[in-house]
């Protein structure tokens, strides 16, 4: 199997930045595999996302980077290199609806996708069994209505001891703290089961059927302190009619939130998701 | 060509609705070629709509009602018996963006829609010459902003002299005043360019690139009284991304409108949307 | 939770057949809460659905079918009267690729299937912990490539000895003998990897792949003697591009293969699919 | 407006292309404001195109293509470099159907087709006026059964004198004979009214309602030699179900292939369409 550095770039639009940085790749030898590039006109912002053979450079990542700093900082470049030798570490966190969770946990286990599962969290304890049998490790920390500090705290400590690069709400259906959106902005991935900015809140599919739409859809996007309203990685839809119950969105909703989600966070593990403002660059 | 009865049928829910109304056609030799039902189990109304060989029955589309006045009544129900001899008038209305138009006029002149187009209402000039180059009537009615109640009382006027059984705004960018609205309740179309409920009102692919969507879509809905509330009858969608613009976003956009509008208006002809509260039941 | 009973008709095309079952329904009290019917012009044949209330009718199953009897010989019906009471019974066949087996066995254990899975057989056992993990007896039949008359003399056993309604074929990679497909006609269920009629026979992908198409796609059939050329149940597809590989092409498609084959396994347990020739009638 | 220079090149994959294409436009003040590469490791071929804001470079179309001939040489590339001030000249072809031809030509006369349209032949009359209407030359040319070849060279005269960058079989039912594919080989644009390779050659849609398939498609490709062979473009379906007849599936199918067709001619007017082998590289 081979492996690959990861170079993910976004800088001030203009001349020279993909020779300088092509140039760069070149003189080291890389192989490069897979190259995307977007220029924003509108907002005059540049993201680059290149794939190199890591066996054809003659360097290693650290390395690597120590190289790409001057040029990083000539084009004033928000940018990362990540090795795929080194795994994401990934937290889910569940309440008790159990599809998004066995979904990424089949994904995860037949190979699909690539990172470790260092722990799943919830609020409850119906997914015990089957997080356990997958090998993973399952803290319940229930989060009481009254007063949901503490909980949260220990949630806060939990992902920080796990050392997560990523954390999933995969159906988490409490809202997280402030500190805690900020503390890992950018590496909380949520699926909310409506096609934003449609149906925010609680109880979307309800909310859907009453009004009647005719598609009902989900959303991957960023947490961010603002109510379902961080930047939307993907989104899907599925087709409804008058016959179909509110049950019947529920369930046509749950294959809608598994794709998506699956998506979203595969995008993000192989490090196709730039985020500029409160918008997405996905090079899916 | 064959012809057919339709016969549409809104009631309280009970059992018999079936038994008795079927028995009836059956009793007259009417051959039923296409037969629709719904039972809403949580508002407990029974919608129906059967699509009846006119040459199998023994008498008019006259006498037929007559006959089956007394079930009606019986039943309670909200119904309408249609000839598909007799063809539909609808008013067209539009404003400079010309592809649902073109859209329309192109399907109804391929016999595609089966319709009386009596005439376009438009408050520009721009689409005068491919309206009569179909031969159809163009009304030019100019609406100024400081005082539109002159020209919507003309508008009103003109669809009253064409007999109109249906009103299509085809990218009409004017909101009709309510007692317009009122007068036509149930047959008045729009085309609203977003995916309802989201981005309602001005320039929603705008609002929609604002927002990073990954999808964006159209909305054909009855009008009311309440901007872009009314009963839903067709959505669809296109996938976008972040490379994008707004310009890219409005031709998408385009075909999604010409393709819900062309569907919604082909079924209100076909009597196969039946509508309850602000819900529609399509039996497409 | 309410049950109800399923009246399924196929039978010659003629006027009053709706009145006469719905009277008889009616006439029992039988409250219908969901009705689906089809006349097929082409080949004069009709299909119909109820799905009632048992509760709301006075007699058993049984009783009612006796009752029905002379109606199905009068109108030369194809018929079945089935009771939601009672559970169909599936057996479930697998090779060695997991993703179907396990995208149903999830659905079942969540209540999204409502049958028996009284068994899976396979002919490798590396599905042994996943199916009992769900409490599912595991066969493991291997079948030798020089002779495998006594491999599926034991399938054949196995599925008569669970009394099987419905055998499925979630991605198990051998062609069934013709006594068997005759003997489980219209209740044997593959799901073919392609958009068929394209690429029948073995690796569709790579053959999708090599003709360069910009969509593959997934297939639910009942099984004939004759290789993928059974009644079409569902079929669904994905977007693919020149960036995919057969690799991708294969993880795409296993996504579209699971939902294509549980929408058609839940719609043939539900009695929503009616064989007529090769083609189905899917009241779904 | 802007303008642009498009640089499409294909050539076997090494390491330093990309930097010498780019660092060769910087050298010349380019301002890429659209980048696509894609590297086939199957093949070991590298493609790629670059969209040239036209006035940040300091020399005109033909100045750049001899400064960049020396590179293409060395990395032994297929390439061109084209003005987007240059439109295409493009001739459409039709028979009887008209759905195809008054879709492009809306969308032409509205803009949103780059490319002058320089005339329409066709085997019928039927056209004129629509073409005639939006001020383009018809050119009525009667293809006999019995002897097609006169017809054939009249039609290769008229693509000849039109100085034709590219053809368009908007559904002209006719196989152009291979002395035209091979003159035009990669420029002739064919719509084939199925899911190719399903369905290749006469009446796809009866064919498809015989095998009773659920979704219905188009097919944009490439016109060779071999009927309905050549390099596919573009697909798309529309889903059917036991309710159509083949009738819908036509009605449907004509709007399928109205969308796939304008899609893939756009693309392949904005050099977004690179052939190798029997396959396309689509940057869409």
């Amino acid at each position: 199997m081979s492996h690959y550095y990861r170079l993910v770039v976004s800088c001030p639009d203009r001349v020279g930045i993909v020779s300088r940085v092509s140039s760069f790749i070149a003189g080291h030898g890389g192989s490069i595999t897979e190259a995307s590039q977007h220029s924003d006109l509108q907002v005059g912002r540049f993201f680059m996302r290149y794939e190199i053979l890591s066996d054809s450079i003659d360097m290693s990542a650290e390395a690597l980077r120590d190289a790409f700093a001057p040029i990083a900082r000539e084009f004033d470049m928000t940018w990362a290199l990540s090795d795929t030798r080194q795994r994401r570490r990934v937290v889910l966190m569940v309440s008790r609806e159990s599809h998004c969770l066995a979904d990424l946990l089949y994904r995860w286990s037949s190979g699909e996708l690539d990172c470790e599962i260092c722990a799943v969290i919830s609020n409850h304890q119906d997914m015990r069994g089957l997080v356990e049998w997958h090998g993973i490790v399952y803290h319940h920390v229930p989060v009481p209505a009254e007063d949901k500090s503490a909980a949260f705290a220990t949630v806060h400590r939990l992902v920080e001891s796990a050392e997560a690069d990523c954390v999933v709400l995969a159906r988490y259906m409490q809202i997280l703290p402030p500190a805690l959106c900020e503390r890992y902005a950018g590496r909380v991935i949520n699926i909310h089961h409506s096609f934003l900015p449609s149906f925010a809140g609680a109880k979307p599919y309800h909310q859907a059927h009453q009004r009647g739409v005719k598609l009902i859809g989900a959303t991957c996007h960023y947490v961010t302190e603002a109510l379902d309203a961080g930047p939307i990685i993907e989104q899907d839809i599925h087709r409804v009619s008058h016959c179909h119950t509110p049950a019947d969105l529920v369930r046509f909703g749950r294959d809608v939130e598994k794709a998506v989600l699956a998506r979203g966070l595969r995008w993000h593990l192989e490090d196709r998701v730039l985020v500029h403002g409160n918008k997405t660059v996905v090079f899916a």
